[in-house]
This record gives structure tokens, sequence and C-alpha cells, in this order.
């Protein structure tokens, strides 16, 4: 896409020398042929040391920007950068892609949708009303139990077990809001990539990433109805039982271990090897390892024991 | 179904003038053509107004229902109510209607089931594994991601996204119980109503209205693996994070924020404009506006910084 | 299975006369054509009066095995345990077994599958995208929406109601974990029971047992999004709301009444007759039975309204 359709589109000035753009990434991600947006002070930072192209800015963060980059001045950029995130987007199924490439030694069946431009790897079974898009990848010797859905460029890694129900790459929950209480969807180009030696239980939901990956670490178990949100990264070996929750952003360490009904904040980083347990919320960075968290707001597992018998004698 | 049925299926003295009842529904919505009950002393006030032909009663609220409708007396109005809304159900799906219309702009998956008697609009995408029930009506430029479900007679409107595995018009979660503690199903006759540009996550669950309609309000955002129960009311632009819950009949205003794991209970009302944070628990109806809750129970988030401070104090 | 292949492949020496092992489970149920294993010293007493032709044990525990019991020696008991599973494991789908069993009153879509070696009973409606795997067996009269996954040697029984998304017979979360913090899928070797005249609501999750059943007894109602973990046993007329969870192994009493986004923890037993409030985390076994309960951790409804007095003043 052409940089001054994209100025029309969101509706900047831009004069200067036309080029292409082929994507729209965060500001210390981006290339020097995508587009990216400041809006939020806390990323102005990142402005002085992006490789992007152009950069969508307000009036107060346009003198940040350094002359290798083009400004594009709008009252509202984080609304406009939805705006565009839709140009940017796939469809949801690439129909004229290449058939898709099925190893001859996995079972699929006839009941089972895989896309055409998907690829399915050695020993797998796939298992009726399942459906892999277009780009997604399935490992070796990986199992689908029926009706587990992989949306498009997902990437599944080798020796995993997905039951069913299960929903990998539906778009994260991202919205520009405006002053009238309307939400512009933020379109989801990142994706969702599961390494290898995975077990996702049933009616579990992995949102892809905005931009980059939502990342499952190797050796990881979730268990059923189990939330991990866009870009989220979990770490190798971790454990999270039922109906465990992990917002949009948050990174997990490996061999973490959480309890049923825990839940863990967005945009925080949990240090590897501690315990939460069951209905822990997680609201803060967490920068101790091998230790036992559980409450929330959260605390050590002993301070909650201690709590409780407070409480206990409260009521004495 | 004529009346006379009606009274031999819920063992009632019947020996009125027969007439034709065309459904079940509430004292305050019946018509003259249908049958209403009263289970609750709460409801007695609305028998007076009500334009039921027929209302199920009781000894005791017998002598309120008024000559221009028919009491029919039992033991257990609320379970003869449920016995008799099996009657009133319509089957699971169609399979006599008419074919589907299905406007040829739009591009429908083979493998998805587009029932008999569903229309689904134009220029919408369904994807592999999506049901569409009879009577359902899909509005424009729609998106179903795969393996969506929506019951008969349930209306999405124009420019929604539901994603994978999400579930509308699932029957709500109600029956009459008797003294063994036995549960009578309450067929649900009701629908949902999803209006214009929402959008849903993955996995989530609206249930229909046992009565009238499951309300989702136009540019509403629905996180995954949510709960919202029959007779629901959501307001205009309001955003629900993922594995939050509402239980029936819980009227939400417009713009209201829930973050994740929040619930509320049922048969209340919440103001618009409210922000309630995660985990939050609603157990009351609230009035104010602009606010910030937290909790369970639910109080000002301030209160509920304060309420932490005090407890961090009582551990030291 | 030969038990000397068995030794081999968990690496224990064995020299006495070979035998066929046709399965794995616990101590107390193992009959003497099955092996067991004995990786908690809780379990220790359950070994003299074990069936088990034989006994995988660490050297501490090897002493009372009793002589009617082969005792197989490994260092890590529970770990080799999980490794030898996936040998007794059938495959997810047997599709060489004789075609499914549909009794000609029933309506399946042509867009369900109904696996090889399946049973579906009389006057079913099995609508689009269900799944019914090999060896399992629907009742009579039982209706699943669409999407519904039974999996294999699960067992539903007659008058059913089961709603789209729901997922029945998964495999329960357990593996064994080892120093380095890798995890061995133990394969569920269970099914799921559900018995007669039992309503389940969409996307709610119900493991496969270890070994044995998963039980749903007669007359209970769960709503949508509930987890069941592998193991547990719900009783009769029981009644759990939306988002709720139940850890593995735990049993509930006949006619429990759970809330919304409630939980039990695992292994724990919950006599009859008891209802739990919305939010109530069950985390020891009650004994009582006719009480009201909140709270986590859980205590008397009252003793929880007087706490909340406490706070409020706390506040103050």
């Amino acid at each position: 896409m052409k940089l001054s359709q994209i100025a029309k589109i969101i509706g900047a000035e831009f004069n200067g020398q036309d080029m292409t753009i082929n994507s729209l990434n965060t500001l210390k991600d981006a290339s020097s042929d995508e587009i990216s947006f400041v809006a939020n002070s806390k990323y102005v930072k990142d402005i002085a040391s992006s490789n992007a192209a152009a950069i969508i800015c307000d009036e107060k963060t346009k003198e940040f920007v350094s002359t290798s980059s083009v400004a594009l001045v709008v009252a509202h950029p984080y609304w406009q950068m939805a705006v565009l995130s839709e140009y940017f987007a796939k469809d949801a199924e690439d129909f004229d892609a290449p058939a898709p490439k099925i190893d001859e030694s996995s079972i699929v069946s006839a009941k089972a949708h895989i896309a055409n431009g998907a690829t399915v790897g050695k020993n797998c079974t796939i298992l009726a009303g399942c459906y892999v898009g277009s780009g997604a990848v399935i490992g070796d010797n990986t199992t689908l139990y029926p009706n587990v859905v992989i949306y498009r460029d997902c990437k599944i890694g080798s020796d995993c077990i997905i039951h069913a129900g299960t929903v990998i790459g539906s778009d994260g929950f991202g919205f520009a809001s405006n002053q009238n209480g309307e939400h512009k969807k933020i379109y989801h180009i990142g994706n969702v990539v599961i390494e290898d030696d995975v077990e996702i239980g049933s009616n579990t939901s992995i949102d892809r990433a905005v931009f980059g990956s939502t990342l499952i670490k190797k050796g990881t178990r979730l268990d059923n109805l189990i939330q991990v949100a866009h870009n989220c990264e979990i770490g190798e070996y971790s454990v999270a039982a039922a109906q465990s929750g992990f917002a949009g952003s948050s990174k997990v360490g490996r061999s973490s271990v959480f309890g049923a009904q825990s839940g863990v904040a967005g945009h925080l980083e949990v240090a590897p090897f501690n315990t939460f347990a069951a209905r822990s919320g997680v609201t803060k960075t967490i920068k101790e390892s091998g230790k036992v968290f559980a409450g929330f707001p959260l605390m050590d597992h002993r301070a909650w024991l201690k709590l409780q018998g407070k409480i206990a004698k409260l009521l004495k």
C-alpha cells in the first residue's frame, strides 16, 4: 500500500516522496517498509530508535519523530491505527491459496477442513470438525481432537495434543474508543505459535497477537476453558489449571504453575519457577522465583494463610 | 393448542368456553391468545393488568385473576408452567422449512450448515463448521469464524464478527424443582438478538431468553469464554473482558466496562458509563454512573484499595 | 501386553514367569490381569489388598508388595506409570470398528460424525457438527445440539440434552513431572458416564477419568462453561451455574446447588443437600447437610455476611 493512500485513509497531510508500506507494526519491531504509531506517552522513548518508514503521531508527539521516518499527524493516532489495521488484515481464509500440503502419513477426517495454504506434517491425527486455516502449519505427530480451530497463519509444533473445541488464533480483544464511546476494531495481524510437546485441554481460547506472536513454549500444559490473551508468552514446561486466564501481553516464565480459576493481569512479567494457588490474581510483575503465592490481590501463600486466620478470629 | 388440552396437561379443572392458545408468556407481555402463570408473590401485582387469555395460578393467587382471564388452578404453578413449556417449544431444527435464503454475495463454506428457514444477508463470510439454525437471521457484512453456532430464531445484526466456537441461543438455565429435588426443564421460547457492529470472542455462550429476547446492543465488544445468561440486556458500546459472566435477566447500561473474570448477579440493573475492575462481583442494582467499582461484594474502587491497605497492615 | 515387555518399557528388572497384562488401574480397582502402581505414601495401605498382577513401586515401597503380585521396582513409579499409560491408551478414534449402530428412529445430521463402533439409541436428535466417538453410547430421546463432542467410550444416558460446543470425555489434566520440570502425559484410560435426564449447557468441558469413570448422576443440571475434571462424581439432581468448576476426583452429593463461578477443590467430598453461593470456593470435605455456604475460603453463609459487615465497618 502506498504511503500516500495511507495518509488519505487516516486523514493526515503528506507531501513527501511516496513509498510502499507493507505492514503495520510496533515502533520497536517495525522495519523500514512498515508503518508504526505512537498513541501513549510511554512509547515516546521508542520513537528515536524505530526503523519505521512512517509513524502515525499527534501534534504533541510529532517533534520526537526523527527525520528518517515520515510523521503522519492526526488528532487520534490510536483510532487511526485501528482504522488502518483493517487494510493490512488478511481475509479470514484465503480461498485462492494453493491446495493444502498434508503429509500422506497423517490421518485427516473428511469432515475436517484444511484450508488452502495450510500445511500438516507427518503422523498427525486431525479428527472431524477441525479447522486449520490458510498459512497455518501443524508439526509432526500432533493430534487435533474434534472441532479444534486453528486460525490462519498460526503454527502448532510437533508432538502436541489439542483437545476438542479449543480455538487458537482468534483476534485479541483490542479496539480504539472515541469520545462517543464507539469502538474501532484493531485487526490482529500477528499469530499464535505453539511450540513442541504442548498439550491443551478442551474449549480453551488462545488469541493471536496484534503484531508478532502469542507464544506457548515447549512442554507446557494448559487445561480446559483457559483464556490466553493476545501477545502473551507462557514459558516452557508451565502448567495452568482449568478456567485460569492470562490478560494481554503478560509474560510468564518457565515452569510456572497456576491453579484453577487463577488470573494474571496484562502487561506484566512473572519470573520462572513460581506456583500460584487456585484463584490467585497476579496484579504486579514478580521478580522472585521459587515461591508460592495466593490471593487477590496476590500475596505470599503463608501471608494468605495468616490472613485467613485473622479473618477467622475477627468472626469470633 | 386448545385451552382444554392445556388444562388436561397441567391437571387443572376447566369448564369454560374453549379457545386456542398460541404461546406461553410472562404476565406483562402475554397477549390475548397466550397463557401466563403466577408462581411468585412478587408478580401478583402484574395479574390485574395482564392480557393473558389464561393464567396458571394456585389456590392463594387465583383470587387476583380478573374475570377477563381464565384461572387454571394447580398446586405448583411453576412446575406446571415448565411442563407446559415443552408443548410450546419448537423442534431443535425445522427440517421441513423452506431452503435457507443466502445472498449470493456471501461466502458460505460447504462445511457450514445453514438450516432450512435461515436467512443470510449480503457480503457475509461463514466459515466451516458453523451452524445457523432455522429462522435465524444473519445481517450484512457479518463474519462467523469456524464452528460458531447460532440456534434457531436468533438474530445477528450487520457488521458483526463472531469468533470460533461461540454459541448464541442455547437454552437458558431454567427449571422448576419439586419436593423430591427433581428438576423440570423450562423450554426457552425466546431468542437472542445481537444488534449491529458487535464483536464477540471465541468460546463465549449467550443463552436465549425464556420469553422475549436476550439482547446485545450495538457496538458492544465481548471477549472470549464469557457467559451471558437468558434475558440479559447488555447496553450499547459496552465492553466485557474474558471469562466474565452475566447472570439471568441482568440489565447493563450503555458503555459499561467489565474487567476479566468479573460477574453480575441476576435480576439487577447497572446504570450506564460505569467501569468494573477485574474480578468485580456486582450483587446489587447500581444507580450511579461514571464510577469505578471493584471487589466482591462490590465497592467503590478507592474503598477497595483502602481495604487492601488495611489488610496489609493487619498482616504486619 | 506381556509383563516382560512392560518391565522393559519402564526399565524394571523382571525374571519371573511371564503373563499377559490387559490394562493399568488403581491398586484398589486393578484385577488380576492388570498392572498398578504406588507413587504416593498415602496409597501404601492399598497394596496388601490389591489384586493387581504387578505393581510398579520403588525401593521404599517394594517391601509392602505381597507375594501374590509382582513388584516392578523403578526410581520414579509415577513417571513410569505415565510412560506406560500410553501403551494401554486407545487411538483417538477406531476407524476399523464396525459401522455405528444408529436406531432408525433417530435423526442424525449428515454433517455430524458418528464414529465406527458408536451406538445411538431411539428418538435421538444429533445436529450438525456433533462428534460421537468409537465405543460411545447415546441413550434414547437424547438431543445433542450442534458441535457437541463425545469422546470415545463415553456413555450418555436417555432423555439428556447437551448444548452446543460442549465436550465430554477429553483427557483429564494429569501428568508426571521430572526434575527437569518436564511433564509426561498420563493417558486417560477411563471414560465419562452421564446418567439419564441430565441437561448440560453450552461450551462446558467434562474430562474422562484416568481410570474408571467421571460420573454425572441422573437429573443433574449443568450450565454453560463449566469445568468438571477427571474422576469427579456429581450427585443426582445437583445444579451448577455457569463458569463453576470441579477439580479432579471431587465427589459432590445429591441435590447440591452451586452458584456461578464457584469452585470445588480436588480430592474432597461434599455431603448432599448443600447450597453454595456464587463464587464459593470449597476447599475442605463437607460432612454436614442442608446448609448454605459462601466465600473463599468457604464459610457458613451467615458468617460470610457478618464478615462483610465487619469489613464495611473497617472501612469507615
